[in-house]
């Protein structure tokens, strides 16, 4: 079996410590608080207990990989921007000029940027690792986004950047995006597997007006009917996701097969994630959501995974930014669990 | 006049700096993003812009008053914790095993615990500024919680925590509580201010069951009704507030007063933050709001404020804990607001 395949997309998902998880939680009955006083930050600190086996989970290591891609269906008028500025961003990312750039300096984060096929072509970067499949993907709308070839490169190229972060000694992953006109991409997708109408989810990207708006929904609307006998996950990945998208849902997936934790940013990282699930149920453990993306669509994707984010602070900028300006809280909750004192330690009297 | 009396409440406050808002706003639109796209975080650099008087505004330095503070109300029955906790959870926070504690090492932020009396004396701790008004409050519940001389020198302990804040080069001051009891104190003044009735107020605390939150609104109402006279918000602070919630009330008017932006915890901080902007309008805008809390009487406190809280994470812990988790998005706000790229800087075309 070789990566070109898509065979290892079925090579089973490492299990959660249910072990660590339970030690975690009675560690937190012990310490200087009211039982469940700190909420989400509990929550979080136990899930990644449970994904890391450790009693102790720590976050000095993170990982960004930002993927890259343009997409045909950009041609039916359905963003605010030009599709120069995929490619125009990416050398922002390298020049450090970006938020994810701000934020992962700040951080301390290594961030990788995989470049998978631009209109705009920036060449060779420092800090972009080139993954290149195509300069976009086909428009949708009115036919195959990309080939099987394609798909298979693109989600190697997601368990690529898995495999890098691992080898760096990641504690955690996360995965972000830029592409104009991927969130009808994502949207797409969304309709295709939670059969919604593309007037329910589609929203206004990076600024879409009402007319704009619109003609996402139809867009949406004829690429459905095209590839209505896509049926399979995916299927409809290959049919109207993008490059993007695709590496998103392989390093979900190549995350979950390594035992790394996924940090889910917006509205296209859930929609991949949503892919990556119903291809292997058994990834969905090792995602924590970031936010809760401004974008229309995103809650219903959020309630699809059963997730619950840490915040909701009406972004909708992708690049994994909503993602890094969550890590700092789970780094506050890794601490709080590790190095508060217990009741017995401090000599505090229990409710 | 000196600072025993409670004259100084009526100086004026400082007026934010409309001049640099308009300047940050200018730049916001100009970074390499769809604008409005970092939502909360946008807004928050911009509000702080105005605060510090400057288009790129900065948190490095951030200082903690945590008020420590017993309540006679406690003798109703209203806390799930001994009151003997307060005093412990004082000598915890010199030990560096408290949340708050925690937190401050790990944000780089100076930390001053303020303790002004406990029923259990652990008296003179490192990093614990003793001032000392009694060992606590009367029972609102049967008579005036405190009189005019202790609400001065509360008052007055809370000027001096942000005094002393400024002349560390504090760029925010955040203030938190300690007291079992104080959710009591805080409901009765919420309801007292707002007129509402303590039933919809009332809440669990750090974990009283359905019998407790029927003791505290009792208690509440009972003492509504023994100081309804009470009339001025001044007044009803002296009458059911505590000894913590006057000095966080003093401090957020002296930190107006110098021009010193406050992060605002949770429940009881809220509570203190109305009074403080019932005594003194103008310092509301020097007010940034951290997190919703758990606690049943935040949302209407929050409502009466026209606060927007950053966070939402089920906290309901108080030590100013949900402030200080605020922290980093409000720093990652400041560090995107000064180092993103603008469009013309990065060569990417605009919307």
């Amino acid at each position: 079996m070789t990566m070109e395949t898509l065979d290892w997309l079925d090579l089973p998902c490492r299990a959660p410590d249910a072990v660590a998880a339970v030690a975690a939680l009675e560690r937190q009955a012990q310490l200087t608080k009211p039982p469940g006083s700190l909420g989400a930050l509990e929550t979080a600190a136990v899930q990644l207990a449970a994904l890391q086996g450790a009693v102790k989970p720590s976050l000095e290591k993170v990982w960004i990989s930002v993927f890259a891609a343009d997409h045909g269906v950009a041609e039916e008028g359905v963003s605010a921007f030009p599709q120069a500025v995929t490619g125009a961003m990416v050398a922002n990312f390298a020049q450090g000029g970006a938020a994810i750039s701000v934020l992962a300096r700040e951080l301390g984060a290594s961030l990788e940027v995989v470049n998978l096929g631009t209109v705009n072509d920036v060449g060779e970067l420092p800090g972009v690792r080139r993954a290149w499949i195509a300069a976009q993907t086909a428009n949708f709308a009115r036919g195959e986004a990309m080939s099987t070839a394609q798909l298979a490169l693109a989600l190697q190229a997601g368990a690529q950047s898995v495999r890098l972060a691992d080898e760096a000694g990641a504690q955690l992953f996360i995965g972000g995006e830029m592409g104009i006109g991927n969130t009808t991409a994502a949207t797409a997708l969304a309709c295709a597997l939670l059969g919604e109408a593309p007037d329910a989810l589609a929203g206004a990207g990076t600024g879409l007006d009402e007319a704009g708006v619109a003609r996402k929904a139809a867009a949406v609307q004829r690429a459905l009917a095209l590839h209505g006998e896509a049926a399979a996950p995916i299927a409809w990945l290959r049919c109207v996701g993008g490059f993007e998208l695709a590496a998103l849902a392989g390093a979900y997936i190549a995350a979950a097969q390594r035992g790394m934790p996924v940090l889910v940013d917006g509205f296209i990282t859930s929609a991949a994630a949503l892919v990556a699930a119903r291809l292997q149920p058994a990834c969905r453990p090792w995602m924590l959501f970031s936010h809760r993306s401004q974008e229309r669509g995103h809650a219903r994707l959020l309630e699809a995974l059963e997730a619950e984010p840490l915040l909701d602070l009406q972004l909708r900028l992708g690049e994994a930014s909503g993602a890094a300006v969550a890590v700092p809280l789970l780094r506050l909750a890794c601490a709080l669990h590790a190095d508060m004192a217990t009741f017995a330690e401090a000599g505090v009297a229990q409710a």
